[in-house]
């Protein structure tokens, strides 16, 4: 039985408009693809907070999964996180149309006193102070992932390089390893990064695949060609989620580790595209899963 | 002994300006740094033009090579072409300062007998027709593989389709498939691409690597990491010039000898970046081309 992962982050109600169509207030949030994508691999944890408009559907199609909400703060008369976006033609630009914080804004997170032993954890994207509280309430010895994002790097620099010196491994997007280091080379950031801190630093470069460098690296994967691209939202989370929850599912950060599991964050990352919302992943089965791992295996054979 | 290999296309004098420094009058053109890749691997019949200012030295160099220079031209009184091109700080972009075609705008390349039955060939980027008309003085059963770029998919594009039905492999970057195609997904360009005719297309991605579809595909490999790169010029050519040189040192077209291949053009192609001109792809060592082989496939195993 694997071992549970921990995971803080952003819940939410999203609309989304792509080229292959709208949908209104679906299941989203950091924290929510997170799980959705870990709990191929782990039992989750799952701590964020939610307004009393939450539906309980959503909560229980989380739970159909070993995603344990016990950690999930419900504000009485608070309204849930709402995002709106919407994708370019080719969907590799967005613009957010309109976001209302709403009860995220005040959110402190405090973790469950059952969950604070979790020895598997992610950080997701948010303020650099409310991750680094989240970290000071895990053990020391807790393997701890993070993400960031463009708004932190420029705002809380200082406080986000003392984070970065207390995680294993910061997993960002390329233009966020590119903002926080001020390399264009992709490797060249991710070793820069390295410097920072953290014993690992994925880079997630969407259709081009992610890179490892430091602890278990330097490793590339290609990115699974996906068939159908309806939504890229929360594909970035659902990576970190295929990764942690593979690590959970190993019980190591050992090198080798550390490279299947980007393995697996590919593969998962791939299903969350497939629809809106996280149905894809909540609904993907393992055999669904070992199959792209081993497609993906062969696409990367040289 | 490999099989020889054919290449037509420009031979020029560069002078190239990025960050690390500038070079003035360097080798340089799309068949010289063919020519240098594929050396490394089999034997090359190099088929160009040049004036009579191309320097003896030049000549030299190439000839430290197994490279036949008996197919190249040399026009008595007229100037060798020329391209001066600057390089932006990351090297992403760069501007062509100047172009002069001179005797290579009257180029009409027509194949010595000796080398009209070679079986591995590379039209390099160049008119649609000139291209086509090497295509023609080659058998019917060779394995031919082209280059092509902007100008010719918007100018000569009835051309370019003619020509792929005729060839076995089209090798192009990332912009000129999404440009030939019209798709933004590169999996979807190149599968596009495949609908015009070569059984295999190839898409060079710079820093993200290469992709190989159709027969011998899908495969992703990854970059080589450049611990130094110091002019990018050539690399798209000398990546063109691994691949076919590859294919013909094993003698064959399988599906797994392409898929090596593509390692092999990505290998070859680091050498091109680190050093102005071919010099540093005329000075590898076959050892330390199995060196970064080896370095790549474990940088790819996951």
């Amino acid at each position: 039985m694997a071992e549970p992962v921990l995971v803080v982050g952003s819940i939410g109600l999203d609309t989304v408009e792509t080229p292959c169509g709208r949908a209104d207030g679906v299941l989203g949030g950091s924290a929510v693809y997170f799980a959705a994508a870990a709990a191929l691999f782990a039992p989750v944890r799952l701590v964020g907070v939610v307004g009393s408009d939450f539906p309980a559907s959503a909560r229980r199609r989380l739970e159909s999964r070993p995603i344990d909400l016990s950690g999930l703060e419900e504000v009485q008369g608070g309204k849930t996180f709402r995002w709106h976006g919407r994708y370019s033609q080719d969907m590799n630009d967005r613009v957010t149309v309109s976001v209302e914080l709403n009860v995220l804004g005040e959110f402190r997170p405090r973790l469950p006193e059952a969950f604070k032993k979790t020895r598997w954890a992610f950080l997701a994207n948010g303020p650099t102070s409310t991750q680094q509280s989240v970290r000071e309430q895990l053990p020391r010895g807790a393997f701890v992932a993070a993400d960031t994002m463009d708004l932190w790097i420029e705002k809380e620099r200082p406080g986000l390089l003392r984070l970065l010196r207390d995680i294993d491994c910061l997993i960002l997007n390329d233009s966020e390893a590119r903002m926080l280091t001020g390399r264009t080379s992709l490797w060249d950031a991710a070793r820069e990064a390295l410097r920072t801190g953290p014993k690992s630093v994925v880079v997630k470069k969407g259709e081009h695949g992610a890179y490892l460098a430091g602890r278990g690296g330097p490793c590339a994967v290609p990115a699974f060609p996906i068939a159908k691209l309806v939504d890229p939202t929360g594909a970035g989370d659902a990576f970190a989620g295929g990764f942690v929850g593979w690590l959970a599912r190993e019980g190591s950060a050992s090198p080798g580790a550390l490279r299947r599991a980007l393995g697996a964050a590919t593969v998962v990352a791939s299903f969350a595209c497939e629809s809106f919302g996280p149905e894809r992943l909540l609904s993907a089965r393992a055999s669904e899963v070992r199959k792209r791992l081993s497609a993906l295996r062969r696409l990367a054979r040289f």
